[in-house]
């Protein structure tokens, strides 16, 4: 069974998807599905013997391009749609011991312009509203597979936190005119309190209200509303940033930092959403010590109301000392 | 450093503690800072050698009545406020191995009654706007305390959810003339699928769109704003359905299972609430299988849309089970 469900009382989307139950599970590394194909006879995902960056979609999905009819009928309180999408497996490497971190900026910059390409590709269907790219990163976050990989969600809607971003982004257009995320930038880049690092084009920083100890978003200097709108050279410069990014959070504790990234672009929709897409990447490790975790308990889940242990100012002293030692 | 913080991206505000670094994290039983204090020369936090229940404010508070001025300024773009409100801790038994339903409906009611009383005395604060009771339960949901406890916060604005829930809840009665809930519990009290028990006053059933496998939700049949709004039977009742709940709950696996639970009232502010404002209480435990658990990942944490790999027909049944075996 795979369908989307309604729910009336917060008025959000949820998609189930109960094949996923059996996915795959934690394979010993010479099982790992994701690995090249090495004896013809047992196959992976990938049949070569080596690989570069792969994206297929993936064998246990939550959204597809042809969903079967719901068996539950559909009522005016409780609405339920077919699971119309698509979720992408996008594999960063065939080392399965590699981190995105050490491939290189060349390797990188290769991964943007996959994330650019499956945006465009999957933004195009006229049943997807809205393209997401993101990672989850280490057994702690819940990686079922420990390879190398990242994933693309395309839902028929604009999710529930890209769309409070929006009209957080439209209220302060109407008020102020001009687009929030601009305005955080040249805050950030005139106080530098919260600065980790950052190039010609991109910058990366501890938001002033971060929900997560050493939450770093990287974000446009300029307002680019998606990948797509990125210059070439703009591209190199996410792909530099964001290695000087991963390499600080890998030395921050000494061990691969687990965090989910995720990356906040334009809907393709026809929406009014240009003015107020910024272009943004967010990473949230959970670590909010080498030793201990920042769960998501009462306050956040029961009251969506964060409670963080660290000051932003102080988180983003340590990842700035990370980074450089890293360098 | 104790302050709020206003993410203007989100429109939502953070609450920064960072004493809470440092507090006590899952000492030995024999050192456990909420059972009675049995040698008075090293007193825990109740100064008693025994107890039935106990309220106090949380030793390492997130929010407090008379807080510090924040030492940063408050700007239009990042506002910061103080951290006005209160942050409780409610112990549920001076058996630090208790589990809530093992204690008796009586004391059950009585602990309904103590969650009453705060919510009525919080809530009459003037610089608090919702009064919200919760538990986090288990190792796993990032308890730092094992002795059997919940939590009472009350924030100086509608948090997130309540009011995302709030706002689902006003678009309904525009549309339909009605209290979203109170629709959802005819429905569930007509199609049974998704019931998990029920009594005179109060329901519990599996959500129609559930983020988790096996959250369920206690609701009052009848349109009750809070726990102040009912009358003794159905406080009774109420402690009665829990009591059932809970009992299944630790049958499902065969042991206790890890939830948070969540309670949603009225706002205690001014506003046109009581029409949409439907008392439930929200568990979400966070196993998906005996062994495996249910993470917030990307999906979830960066884009607020949650996949579920169960039905909820499929858990109400289990669940139905679970309690009819553990009666």
């Amino acid at each position: 069974m795979i369908e989307r469900r309604f729910d009336p009382t917060t008025r959000e989307w949820r998609t189930f998807a109960t094949h996923r139950q059996d996915r795959t599970f934690l394979p010993a590394a010479d099982h790992c599905p994701l690995c090249p194909t090495r004896d013809p006879s047992s196959p992976g995902e990938v049949p070569a013997s080596s690989y570069d960056l792969v994206v297929f979609e993936n064998r246990f999905p939550a959204l597809v391009a042809d969903p079967p009819t719901p068996p539950l009928p559909s009522t005016p309180l409780y609405p339920v749609e077919p699971a119309r999408g698509a979720t992408e497996v996008v594999l960063y490497s065939d080392d399965h011991d590699a981190s995105l971190a050490q491939l290189g900026t060349d390797h990188i910059r290769r991964l943007v312009d996959v994330w650019a390409d499956r945006y465009r590709v999957l933004g195009s269907r006229d049943e997807v509203a809205y393209v997401f790219v993101f990672e989850n990163r280490g057994e702690v976050i819940g990686v079922t597979l420990e390879h190398p990989h990242g994933q693309v969600y395309a839902y028929p809607e604009i999710p529930p936190r890209p769309r409070a971003e929006l009209e957080a982004g439209m209220a302060h257009l109407r008020r102020h005119g001009t687009c929030v995320f601009c305005d955080v930038v040249a805050r950030e880049r005139a106080d530098g309190l919260r600065l980790v690092t950052q190039n010609d084009a991109f910058l990366a920083f501890v938001p002033f209200a971060a929900r997560f100890p050493y939450e770093v978003h990287l974000i446009a200097h300029r307002h680019a509303t998606s990948l797509l709108d990125l210059t070439d050279p703009e591209r190199h410069a996410l792909a530099e940033l964001l290695e000087t990014v991963l390499r600080g959070f890998d030395a921050l504790f000494g061990f691969p930092l687990p965090y989910v990234m995720s990356m906040h672009q334009a809907p393709t929709d026809d929406g009014p959403w240009l003015e107020v897409s910024h272009l943004h990447l967010e990473f949230t490790p959970v670590h909010r010590t080498a030793t201990k975790l920042k769960y998501l308990a009462g306050s956040e889940i029961g009251a969506g109301a964060f409670i963080n242990d660290m000051t932003p100012e102080a988180s983003a002293g340590r990842l700035r000392a990370a980074v450089l030692g890293a360098r």
